[in-house]
């Protein structure tokens, strides 16, 4: 789980069509897409989620669905990512098979401890800076609480909250294998663009980063 | 489809348990819970539907789960309910199998004629009477709505909305299979009594109903 990981907010696109989002994201070198929906029913987030595999496919993108097993079973999405009030892993993956990608949010340092065990495709360190994007959230880890994290987890962290391109290096410095962005694609005047210059950080971060 | 369905709203049940609920339910006599759960996240509604599968498979009842495909998997209830804003029904009997229970509302004849051709093993005809347990739904079918949809359709007809044991004969007697109820239970002082009430006056009226 190593690149560009965009979440959707379908209110933070402001006006903008998701799937242009989206597109333009895949176009510029997203690693994978999580459709996050709250506040829609089922039966419009799985025409979200149908309308996004069929975007993503063709570019080899995988697709997420946050928190729901059954959308994602549906649209035949690549996984899921759960939170700590989302279903108990163990259950989402009996049902979405050894195949499926499952990410798990740690948002304390039990949740750390108890994702150890776990053969979760990867970590979503959550928040990592303060964000107005959630605000049902712990406090942030910050920068030290990130790299704490990766001295300790045999697993991939993907970074969530407040990550924008100036904060970008420090993170994937920090530890992160991942960048989880919200508004810092879907509100862009150019989502392409914007995804295009956060892969190059990450590029070029990582080339310099000691091994 | 024949018999008593309690449909649960926690917040209906004004201080007693849900668990309480559904258990003095399925003791006297209920043939069907369905859990309705709109506002918690996935994993309190699985902890809730695990609790009601473990009070109701001993005593042979059903467990249908409003909506959630997942939740209905994870917990191995027997099917679930759709409204018309929920997964579309092919997908449900896709992900759940031709031995799962699964019911679809219906409040317009466009619903009543599009069901036709689907194997649901019941339709939920929704609202019979106004209600101010839902607030989302059409107009009411009304007895003659309810009786319109009995001459037309193939398929079990669970009539929902307003139903108290005042009025329970004339639905059965307008068409019901089933009497699917809420607040009749849920908020009695004794959901005991009032579902075993509800149970005779079933009984009653199809025993004394021409067939």
């Amino acid at each position: 789980m190593k690149g560009i990981y965009l979440v959707t907010d379908e209110a933070a696109c402001q006006g903008k069509s998701l799937d242009i989002v989206v597109a333009s994201a895949a176009r510029a070198g997203a690693a994978w897409v999580q459709l996050r929906e709250k506040k829609a029913g089922t039966r419009l987030f799985l025409q979200k989620a149908l309308d996004l595999k069929a975007i993503l496919k063709p570019a080899g993108i995988p697709l997420i669905i946050n928190d729901r097993v059954d959308i994602a079973l549906a649209s035949k999405a690549d996984g899921v990512h759960l939170g700590q009030s989302d279903m108990p892993y163990a259950h989402a993956r009996r049902l979405l098979g050894h195949k499926a990608l499952i990410g798990l949010s740690v948002e304390t340092w039990e949740d750390v401890e108890a994702a150890q065990d776990l053969d979760v495709d990867y970590l979503g360190v959550s928040p990592v800076f303060s964000t107005p994007t959630k605000t049902d959230t712990k406090a942030p880890w910050g920068l030290d609480g990130l790299a704490g994290i990766r001295g300790y987890s045999r697993h991939p962290l993907v970074a969530i909250g407040g990550i924008h391109a100036s904060n970008a290096e420090a993170v994937i410095t920090a530890g992160a294998h991942g960048l989880a962005v919200v508004s810092a694609i879907c509100s862009a005047a150019d989502p392409f663009e914007a995804t295009r210059h956060l892969v190059r950080i990450f590029e070029r971060t990582n080339e310099e980063k000691p091994s």
